[in-house]
């Protein structure tokens, strides 16, 4: 642990602050520099609060002693993920460069995908036997305390097999006479996750718990390590990002926006583009059929952007506002019903206020006899119920489509908005077009 | 703490699995009565694994002194969060039903708003004098720990007039010499927030440093509480619950999907649905303009929704990547122009493919002059030409709205999909049609 004095420590915080402050803005080889300059205290506080991947770009500038020491200061989980950050050749190299028994930890921490519970826990936790008196118990863990553990907040009770018999905290033990048994005071009704469990698995039970800290437990109950709810902020975070990419018809850029390379966007949101305008085609199609009522009625065309882009819009509403509750697990499968009961009361009520606004818009507009017709009124008929439909099937479709895709084992966050939107496109030509052949029969067409 | 034997705990995790799992499908009565029929152990960890509006449920039908029992189990920061979804009359009655210094705690952080650091600490956490020995606060902590302290992990050095001085893990603690004096081990170069923070900002303090446990201040450094990790958890969840709700154009709800009254439900939607109708009405002036040119070629209206939905799916795009990207601090204000550059390379090539498939489109259909006329290829040229720069105009616009917006101390978020697909439609129109005049001149026009 580092000590200051006062203005030590003053001139710390200015040095780091103002460093993070032009961090972004600085190229490889000026960041290097100045991280040099710094004090070593303020260094290590600023190394501490990088991200991985900054990080690992300043270590591979650093002769090998330099390296050493960097590596060391991280605890186990944070390493692991450093590691990867670096081409396979280099990662052993780092890996022998570390102390053996931190070595292999961090090689099994490798073992693990980035987003199962393996990959995210500290292999490194306080543990204590069933049968330890508590004296006894305080003093082998002041002896463990030496080791760099992480947390000492949570202390697990193992059998000597490693099996996870319960849990006791440090102000239980404080509590407790000295004579007594460990297993007489641990709590047995634990939460806990296998090895295995995918991270958003692993969030719903931070969340919904409430939880700091969950143990890790291979498949025969055997403790591996310990996830802190500080990695689980970052991973609620990255969730959240993917979802919101998915959402917007974007793949999962998986780097930050200004650091992915240009070829790799493109791909990732031609991808989907490309989709949309292939299902898009189809309003071409559409119209194609309609053309003759087109040329007959060209005013009908001027509300067609208006017509399906309100549908596109309270389409896109409705399916993300269910997207995001089924994440959250707070709409499941079987709530499909209670949504779409939901979904036709809103787009009934939300189709009939803009088909009102539709409608006064071409009954009042001053030049609506020159500019609609002498039918000015049939149309406006035929454009405000057409709204009513299309923001009606707008809402239905967007809310359902994420639960047939939940369905077919899909991401439902695959309904994005302009998924929705495209949908949504298509159909409303043909209500709309519908519309106008009822209405308009015999007066326009 | 609940101690259990076996077969207890088994069938005690049964009957709170089998209640989890059917909680969200049961009328207020059934879910008391279910409660009600747990056991004592299982009841207590149940409960403790609802959402707060869950609790305040189960609470309001409950007989004063079992209320009493419930509320005490909770800590205070939960409690306050707790009694903050009753109406005021009921909230003082609650108040007055707690220990008084319980009930001071809790009264204290109801004056914070919800969103503020504050609003989320707990008043509970261990502290401990400068001058100490360390062998004297290991017994002063042991004495605190009675107290029912959330957390000793992170343990504050106070003076006397509780300004924060430094802080000491009890590692540390455990491995100095029981005459050391604590000002010489703990470290003072922390990471503190004021009381007044934005729960945003605290969001990020957490995530860039990766800490478990930020102490909470006031105006002249004296400690108020600590709020720790698990407790931003549920602020990122939420803060990204926000962003997307207001992305896909809705209002923030507030509260879960299929709890929130159909009322409220269409006020929230229909705010926006409403500015995006009346914005998209520009389109039908927009095209009132072109009347004469859709009249004399009906075919170009074939296109405009295909070539208007590319744009805005294009904008949509263009405008979540940067508005989440400044919402994790990866793009700032400064960051503009080289935004800029990258979304000008992107538009074009996406424009480019997208512009191709339109042209070889046309080029290959097979009933083509019979639907498109003898200048089909001029057509075909037209509709690509424009896509090219409607999703080039689409990826500017939607990835410099949210600067100009954040420019102007205004939302980013409020760059939604479904404004900027509005944006670029009444723009997509124009450089439709521009296009056409130019490129079908003699030829149809």
């Amino acid at each position: 642990m580092i000590r200051l004095d006062e203005s030590q420590y003053e001139k710390m915080v200015h040095d780091t602050d103002a460093l993070r402050e032009k961090w972004a803005d600085l190229s490889t080889d000026d960041r290097l520099h100045s991280f040099l300059k710094l004090e070593r205290a303020a260094a290590e506080d600023f190394f501490l609060t990088l991200k991985t991947d900054e990080q690992a770009e300043l270590l591979v500038s650093l002769p090998v002693f330099e390296r050493r020491f960097w590596l060391r200061i991280l605890p186990p989980d944070d390493l692991a993920d450093l590691i990867q950050e670096f081409e396979p050749e280099l990662r052993y190299a780092m890996l022998a460069e570390l102390d053996p028994r931190l070595g292999k930890e961090v090689a099994a921490l490798l073992a693990y995908a980035e987003d199962q519970a393996g990959g995210l826990m500290n292999p490194r936790f306080a543990r204590i036997r069933p049968d330890m008196q508590v004296g006894e118990a305080l003093r082998y863990l002041r002896k463990q305390a030496h080791e760099n553990l992480e947390n000492l907040r949570f202390i697990y009770v193992l059998d000597r097999d490693q099996k996870l018999l319960g849990a006791v905290s440090l102000r239980e033990i404080f509590l407790a006479p000295d004579q007594k048994l460990v297993q007489d005071i641990m709590r047995t009704n634990l939460v806990e996750a296998n090895e295995n469990m995918d991270q958003e698995a692993l969030k719903q039970l931070f969340a919904s718990h409430g939880l700091m800290a969950i143990p890790i437990v291979d498949g025969t109950g055997r403790m591996k390590g310990i996830v802190t709810a500080d990695d689980i902020v970052d991973v609620v975070e990255e969730e959240a990002t993917e979802d919101i990419q998915r959402m917007a018809g974007v793949e999962v850029l998986e780097a930050p926006y200004l650091k992915i390379n240009l070829l790799s966007m493109i791909k990732k949101r031609a991808g989907w583009l490309i989709i949309l305008f292939v299902g898009e085609m189809f309003t071409a199609t559409a119209m194609g059929y309609f053309e003759h009522e087109i040329k007959r009625a060209v005013v009908l065309a001027l509300f067609i952007p208006l017509i399906i882009s309100s549908g596109g819009n309270s389409g896109s509403q409705a399916s993300t506002l269910v997207v995001r509750a089924m994440a959250l697990g707070e709409v499941r499968l079987r709530d499909w019903w209670k949504v779409l009961g939901r979904e036709i009361f809103v787009g009934l009520a939300i189709g009939a206020i803009l088909g009102s606004m539709g409608l006064l818009r071409i009954l009042i507009w001053p030049s609506r006899e020159t500019l609609y017709g002498e039918h000015f009124f049939l149309i406006g008929v035929t454009v405000a119920t057409s709204l009513v439909g299309v923001v009606l099937w707008g809402s239905v479709s967007g809310s359902m489509l994420p639960f047939a895709l939940r369905k077919c084992r899909l991401d439902p966050a695959t309904a994005s908005a302009p998924f929705v939107a495209t949908l949504v496109d298509v159909s409303g030509l043909i209500i709309y077009f519908t519309m106008a052949s009822f209405i308009l029969r015999g007066a326009l067409l």
